[in-house]
Order: C-alpha cells, then structure tokens, then sequence
C-alpha cells in the first residue's frame, strides 16, 4: 500500500490532530468525537453549522472547518458515516442560542446518524434543521442510497450558508438558502483508477488500464457505464451532456464551474479540463460567473475528476464572493 | 494512461488556456511562448519577477502567477526547462524601469536558458538579476543538476519577494531578501511511486509495490537510498534527520513548516505527517511559526510527499504574511 500511515486504524485520528496541529490555534480537537471545531465556537450571535459524512473525501469536510465555512465536523472513518454519539455530542457542544444547522450528505449511513442525532438534542430542546445535499446526476438510487447521492456540490453548499451564518442569518434562513443552493447544482464523477482505503489495505474495485468509471460514487460506487478511456474533449461532453440538460442550465445562466479531482489527478489535467468545459459552455451560452478548480471532494488517491455546475443569482454570488479561512489553502 | 489528455502533445497549452480561462481576465496568455502573465504586469512602479522551469511541477509555477507572487512564468514542456527565446521574449514583455528578477531553479537545463536569455537582454539594455534556488538536501550533485537541486523550498523564495515587490522593493533589495529565504531553506523528499509524462506514456521509473525512494528529485531522479516503505513516524524521522542538521535548524528558532504533497498522495496523509512532524520539532524546540500543507511542487501524479522547513525572521514573516492572489486556490 503505497500511503504514509502508522497503524492504517488510526489514520483518520492522526490525519485529525495534523489538522488540529496545523490551525495555529483556529481549531480545536475532541478525539472522543473525531471532532474538529472552530475555536471561537459556538457563537451565540451565529447559527452553527454541523457536517459529519464518512473520511477519506479531504479537504471535505474536515478541512473546511473555520470562519464562513463550517463551525465543527465530526467524520466517521474511511467511508463510514459517523455514529449517532458523535453527532449528538457535537450538537451538543455546538449548541447556539439562534439553532444548529446539519449538512448531511444523502448516504444512508450518514442520514440515519443524522436523523437519530437530531431527535435525541431535540428531545434535549436544541433546535436543529437538516440540509440533505443531493448533487450527483449520475445515478437515481445508488449501492449507498435511496435517491441522488452527495458529493462535491456539498461544497457550495457549505460556502452560500457558512458566508450567511457569519452575516447573522437566520436558523430558518439558513434552510431556506441551502435548499436554493441544492436545488440548483449538479455533479458527474468520472474514475480513471480505483483507491485503497488504508485498513482494507488493497483497492476497492478492479478497472483495467485502458478503462474509466462513468458516474463514479466517492466510496467507488459503480455508476452508468464502464467503457475504454476517451480524449479530454470527449470526457468533458460526457460531463456536460449529463450536467446541463439535467437542471437544465440554459443560454443566458450564469454559473459557477467547479473541477474537482478525486485525489490522484493532476491539478493540470483538471486546468485542462476546466478550459474546454468554460468554452463549450460559453459556446452553449452558459456565462462562467466563477472558477473552482482543485480538489474539493476527493476518493482518497482516485484518478479522476468531477464536474459541477452551479446556477447563480445574484444572493448567491455575492455568498460566494465573500471570504472564508479554513485548513486547506495555499498562503 | 490514467490521464485526462487530448493530444499528448498539446498537454501544456491545452492546461495553460484553462488557467487563463479560469482566470476571469486576472491573467494574460501567450500561446507563442507557453506564457501566463499578469493582466496588470508590466507595472513601471514594481519589479516584475519570472519564472520559467519545466512543466509538470503544478501549481509549480504557472498556476502562482499573480498579485504577490510571480508577474509571469514561461514553462518548458513536461520536465523540459523553457526555450532560451521564451526567456528572453518574456522579460522583454515584463521590462520594467525597476528591473526584472529571474528565479531560477537549479537544473543544468533551466540554468542555460536563463543565463543566454538574461545575456540577450542585458545586450538590450534591460536589467536583470537572478535567484537560484537549490533547497533540496538530498544529492550534492544529481542526473541534472551541478549542485543542489531546486524543489518545493521555491515556493518560500517567491512568496518572500513576491511580496516585497508589491511594497515596491528594489531589484537589489529582492536579490537580498531571495538570497536570505534561499540561505534558510532546506527541504527532502520521498517517493512511493513513479509518475507518466504525457507523452512518454509509462512511468518514468520502476519501484515495488513495498519500496520508497528517499531523497527523490522532482523528475524522479535517484535520490540518496530505496528502501522498503516504513511507517510514517519513521518517514518524519527520515525527513527530519535530513533537513535539521543540514543548516542546522536548532532549539529557539521559528520555522514554516510544510508538507508538500508530490502529486498522487492525498491531502489527509499529508495533514497525518504534518502532525507528526509539527510535535518532533517542538520537542526539539524548534517552533512552527506558519503551516504549508498541500501541493506546492509536484511530480505530476506521483505519490510522496516533501518536507520544506525556513528559519524565519521577522522581516520574513511579515513577507510570508502578506496576501497574495493566484490561480490556484479554494474560494
């Protein structure tokens, strides 16, 4: 297994305290929970806005804890949502005056935690309410899911609501914001390679060297079809005859355009795909309000690559516009 | 091939529009000379810095084009330094009556091109001075190189001038201040796999499912031992027992840490040898002032990871505090 671990079950807490280590103080850890959460949280003056969702999807979700982004994640391990304890114990410690919001990805796992975690600090009188993020066109029901699954539109998500939450918006606002973002993004995976969770230690599923996956999963999910690897020109009217006509997104949107690698990709080969999928949307009409170009949700050390559109109004663009501090960044 | 790819050929200009497209009209491109250069550069009132080196090192250097950082870079094909015309052409393109400032890394290929192409424009009357960047402890001489190779440690040189140039430092204070990050820098790397060039279509090296290179150069050059793949605690020891007696770093100084990642390993393994890294130099006394971890300088989609530690000042810490805007980024 070509990965740099100690003992592969402690990958997730150990990958956890770096992220804790490396916030110069912006973060704090709750080992008990896998919990990572902003230091000046929770703010009585904010919504607090909760992630759990499996590991193994870096930076989501634990590396965009921090200001306009998320208050606390709390994952599970490799692929495995988080137990119903450590959703309920982060609500709890999280808990804030003006309510907790929960991002929940659509896996069954996750939902069920969620759900469970919910009505218990319910049942302790904290208000919550549930964003279910839904982004993934490539399959109606999955091995993982009942409905659409969540993957890197999780993203923007976070961003509209976390840049709201730290302007003082509403609990109810929040819901209503998200649910807006949802309902207008749409994500397609394609997978080159296969990954290896660090404890099964060997890949996930066999693809040959001159294949892809189709409407890939983030857990290696099977998607539509499996066929022989084709040009970059080719893939990306893959993704967009797939994305577009599903909102459908039409001449005169606006949108953002988000390449995201799933973990064993070269940021250039998502540069290049960026560039022919801002052209052909250009050519459709489809005016590139922004650029999102790097890893946002990844399937460990997968080759491959996603693309998401984003149909923008002007409350949106401005939510994006604003700035957010978190673990993953450059400078 | 795992790779997204038209043409194998057209890999760096194909990858090079994608970052202007994406750069919603910050960036300039010049498919002539493989040349991505700021929108507002030349600026008459600022030293404008180039870079050239070979591709395949993203977002090493043609995705750090920008405010804060470089005003241009003008790459060579994949492991490729740039053409001496495109050297030249660019810092004719970028002349400012401040002067222009080279940063070379060092390899025996990028060194011609910039000693001719700074040659050239001397004959004109433009004036130049140059950085050479040689951070990398592994080798004393390597395959390509006389003298130390130049590796992720460049990121640290650009950031520091790159911001002094922006205050409106002069060309003799930023060989200063690149000369002082580059005498304070010091970086290894391992490698648990190979990587494909494009166009070469298979892996540049062999290495066993169970073995590492330490000590790795960024074209999958021999580094100084192959072993079999230890545990991460002993991969931070290797790193460190490299890299600290070199300058040497010692109790009471403050460092950047960063963990850079070489292009196929993920950000959570990064973020787990970060933490290890972060506690057995502060054992050591040696103190984390700032973190770096992501890919700063990769070797395409190989799988490893560097280690970069600068001894800061306060003029360099303000230097690397000051804000910079490229392409590659989250928000």
């Amino acid at each position: 297994m070509k990965k740099f671990v100690n003992d592969p079950r402690q990958f997730v807490p150990e990958m956890l305290e770096g992220i804790y280590l490396a916030s110069g103080g912006a973060l704090k850890y709750e080992p008990k929970y896998n919990l990572i959460y902003r230091a000046d949280a929770p703010n009585p003056n904010k919504v607090s806005i909760i992630q759990g969702s499996g590991s193994g999807h870096e930076p989501a979700h634990t590396m965009i804890v921090g200001k306009g982004m998320l208050d606390a994640a709390c994952p599970g391990d490799v692929f495995a949502g988080p137990p119903v304890e450590f959703v309920y114990e982060t609500t709890k410690l999280l808990n804030s005056p003006k309510g907790v919001l929960h991002i929940v990805n659509n896996y069954t796992g996750d939902r069920l935690a969620f759900e469970q975690g919910r009505e218990m600090c319910e049942a302790d009188d904290i208000k919550v309410e549930t964003l279910l993020v839904n982004d993934d066109v490539a399959v109606k029901d999955s091995t993982w899911t009942v409905g659409r699954r969540g993957v890197a539109g999780n993203f923007f998500v976070i961003k509209a609501v976390g840049a709201a939450a730290e302007k003082g918006a509403s609990l109810e606002e929040l819901v209503r914001i998200g649910n807006d973002v949802i309902a207008n993004v749409r994500t397609l995976g394609i997978a080159l390679s296969s990954c290896t969770p660090p404890v099964k230690g060997s890949p996930l599923f066999e693809i040959a060297d001159d294949e892809m996956e189709v409407g890939i999963g983030i857990h290696g999910e099977p998607g539509r079809q499996r066929t022989k690897i084709v040009s970059a020109n080719e893939i990306v009217d893959l993704f967009l005859n797939a994305v577009v006509p599903d909102l459908p997104f039409k001449s005169g949107d606006e949108v953002a355009l988000m390449i995201n690698g799933l973990g064993g990709t070269t940021i250039g080969e998502l540069y290049l795909l960026y560039g022919i999928a801002h052209k052909k949307l250009e050519s459709q009409g489809i005016k590139v309000f922004r650029s999102y170009v790097n890893e946002y949700c990844t399937s460990l050390e997968m080759a491959g690559a996603s693309l998401t559109l984003l149909k923008v109004n002007n409350e949106i663009k401005g939510l994006l516009n604003e700035p957010a501090e978190v673990s993953i960044r450059v400078f």
